[in-house]
């Protein structure tokens, strides 16, 4: 079969017939149909010899319509593209009702297109966003599979609830209505499908760490839940992360290997996705252009891209950020919404954007937090009071890495556990990999869709996954 | 950081000290260490200066331990390897006792390792089936994008319980134990996490189509789930499953692609994994060895794989499959468990194993079956009977794809959908890719882990992914 982005790529060194079948995008003139099949974002020019075409399928050729066309490709005597196909047939596979279809070629709201979810993916936009998010996901595999990472499926559905990274989905086949209850009053879980209560993976960096422990490095790129009732436009409660985890590796190690594969990824996506990330480029200035000035951005889609690839990310201890912070005008004039007044202090979403985007102007790697607010499986450094985690913060996304280098040491890991008042029982299998040839080991997460985000320049994350999952929706 | 692989592989043009780290396998004579690192199936023997190596160094030098080394690369006086390492250095990172280490450089039962699945995979089968399977993952994705397909992730939490592939597992956050009722005492799901009754997907087709209808040719590739209270070596509650999906495709186009697919996938992971597949090559032999003669494979798992590769895969019609086997003697003597007696029943796998195994001795694609015993949006036939369905069928594995030309007919499908007491509401967006510009699509579905038992000559589903969810089994 031919396809139009090699149509167009080959141009004029086709000879003879061609055929093709694509949707209409518009048709005007009685003549000229903008036909595209999904394949590029580049619309064919295909010229119709209305004279010889039936009246009847003249009226057919509308937006959205499903056509076959046989013809030769031609020099274009018009603007925009270089050949166009000069058809001798043109075929109706699937009609669209103009009176009906949803996507017409005009501009319509990203609210109505989620609506719409099944079909936004035809308009230019959509199109655009899906390729380059499938482009990024390769990129993601290629990058690992090129430097000796092996890529690992932890599990979905985990009787493991000791990650503590969120709210979590119970996975089921109870009788919802009557679940059976055992003698003490509650619920059976023995009965469930699984035997015992069951919830959907947050993370699977806990089980990756037992696969970096015997193949070195893996990763991880598959879905992840969280319950939260948070409505926002950086939160989805279905999401796909990447988790890398490498045995031997340090916090710094962690640290280049995430700046190395961000930059590779995004490098190898914009060469590949050229022409979509143009289009997104070219509806990223026109969007800017409805802010107050004071509010644009002052780069391009592009220009922040090729910023991110050739920039060093600046690395900063959390203690130096702090006092970063405290000392700055945003805190003295009390702007911001919760101020900065001590070390130990979580930092919230204004505090690294202010890092970000008006401190520093690149993106920022803050390393060594207070224990208190990180995880239990992160390394106490020898202060006693930090561990070594590491987040990685992106103007316009905030925290699009979190990652640690992991406790090894058995006794401390055991001490933390009990401590934090966790489950010891159900990490046994957790604390054997510092039982058993423990060794330095760091990792991270990468939330996939906020790195969509930033290479399509879109804002809302409900617009860089193909069907969004929020609190009260969960269409088609 | 130097890996065994690249040191193996460059030898002796590494100079001058290296450094190493990884676990040990074996330690014999106070001398000779077995070191894996995981990034390859080969250990990289390091020889150990024991008279100037502290004595509390050289006990804790076990089954397990990591350790780092420094040396030099050397020419190997032993058989086995061209190079070792003469170490300068021995570090113990980590100890492993050997009077609790449970992985012993022994043979152990595959029933054992299950219940060790986050130490098994240190063995050299599993360390081998694991890089396998993520050569193989990467290979699927670097096929379709090599292709011109886009990557889609198709949503896990459905609230469409129309596919009628499955029983499906309930998504809930609502109370277990007292849900809250609505007027007619039923369980309220608006007031659940979605507003709805939601399930875990047991299919991305119908979703995958939506994006095919504007992208052209796209693939999932991402878990799936069946709670189907089904005990076998072949079934797992949750397992990957690739779904590729081709507008402007018919069932011909189709088999084409499902066969050049498999055979791609499988030479690109045989020639990157030779090694690993030598090492399951050589275990599969022994295996085989335990068996009577007449139930022994005519060939060695290498073997089997280059015969896929280079051989055609047989086509046979459903109604050409029901004649070989109603009349075959097997049937006329009725070993078979289920007889043929009549057009319209569905194969069991007894006799599919029989046709492939048996009648063709190859991987067959059967075709064109009753519509009666496929799913309802399959193309149905002029026929009237049957439905341009293939399924492939590979020894040793049974069903390994299952696909079909999709029902494009906005009219007979609506038919269907109201034939079979379906619930055309919850499929509004899948009538509507018929409603606009429909045309002629298809796809398959694929179970990763059914390719990946192929690959590495496994037997049992639950030794070919990290770790397994079945009835009553949710450990890890």
């Amino acid at each position: 079969m031919l396809y139009i982005k090699q149509l167009l790529q080959e141009g004029k060194t086709i000879e003879g017939e061609v055929t093709l079948q694509g949707w209409v995008r518009t048709f005007r003139s009685n003549r000229f149909i903008a036909l595209n099949d999904g394949s590029t974002i580049h619309n064919l020019q295909v010229v119709v010899d209305f004279e010889n075409t039936p009246e009847e399928t003249l009226k057919r050729i509308t937006t959205g319509a499903a056509i076959e066309v046989k013809g030769q490709v031609v020099e274009s005597q018009g603007k925009g593209q270089n050949v166009e196909l000069q058809a001798s047939e043109v075929i109706i596979l699937g009609d669209s009702n103009p009176e009906e279809y949803p996507i017409q070629p005009k501009k319509h709201s990203l609210e109505f297109l989620r609506e719409n979810a099944h079909l936004r993916v035809r308009t230019n936009a959509f199109g655009a966003i899906m390729r380059v998010r499938s482009t990024l996901a390769y990129a993601i595999h290629k990058y690992f599979q090129d430097n000796g990472f092996f890529y690992v499926n932890t599990p979905i559905i985990t009787g493991s609830d000791a990650e503590g990274a969120g709210e979590m989905f119970r996975v089921t086949t109870l009788d919802a209505k009557k679940p059976p209850l055992n003698e003490n009053g509650e619920v059976d879980y023995k009965k469930d499908f699984f035997g015992r209560e069951t919830n959907l993976t947050v993370s699977g960096q806990l089980e990756g760490e037992t696969f970096a422990m015997a193949l070195g490095k893996i990763y991880t790129f598959g879905p992840t839940f969280r319950a939260e009732n948070s409505n926002t436009s950086r939160h989805l409660a279905e999401f796909w992360m990447i988790e890398p985890e490498m045995a031997f590796f340090d916090l710094i190690d962690n640290m280049n290997l995430a700046e190395d594969f961000i930059k590779s990824v995004l490098k190898y996506t914009l060469e590949v996705r050229r022409d979509d990330i143009e289009f997104l480029n070219a509806r990223f200035l026109e969007e800017e252009k409805s802010k107050p000035q004071q509010e644009r951005s002052s780069m391009s889609l592009i220009e922040k891209l090729e910023f991110v690839i050739h920039n060093d990310f600046k690395r900063v201890s959390y203690t130096e950020a702090i006092d970063i912070l405290k000392n700055c005008n945003h805190n003295k004039k009390k702007k911001f919404q919760y101020l900065i007044d001590e070390w130990g202090v979580d930092l919230q979403s204004e505090h690294e954007r202010y890092l970000v985007e008006k401190h520093f102007g690149c993106p920022v790697i803050l390393y060594d937090y207070p224990a208190k607010i990180k995880a239990f499986y992160m390394r106490l450094n020898d202060d006693g009071k930090t561990v070594r985690a590491m987040d990685i913060l992106f103007p316009g996304i905030g925290e699009i890495v979190g990652g640690s280098q992991r406790e090894e040491r058995y006794e401390v890991l055991k001490q933390k556990i009990a401590d934090l008042g966790m489950d010891e029982q159900t990490l046994w299998w957790y604390l054997d990999l510092r039982k058993f040839g423990t060794a330095t080991h760091s990792g991270f997460g990468l939330g996939f869709e906020r790195l969509v985000l930033f290479a399509t320049g879109m804002t809302n994350i409900r617009d860089v996954i193909p069907y969004p999952r929020t609190p009260q929706s969960a269409e088609f």
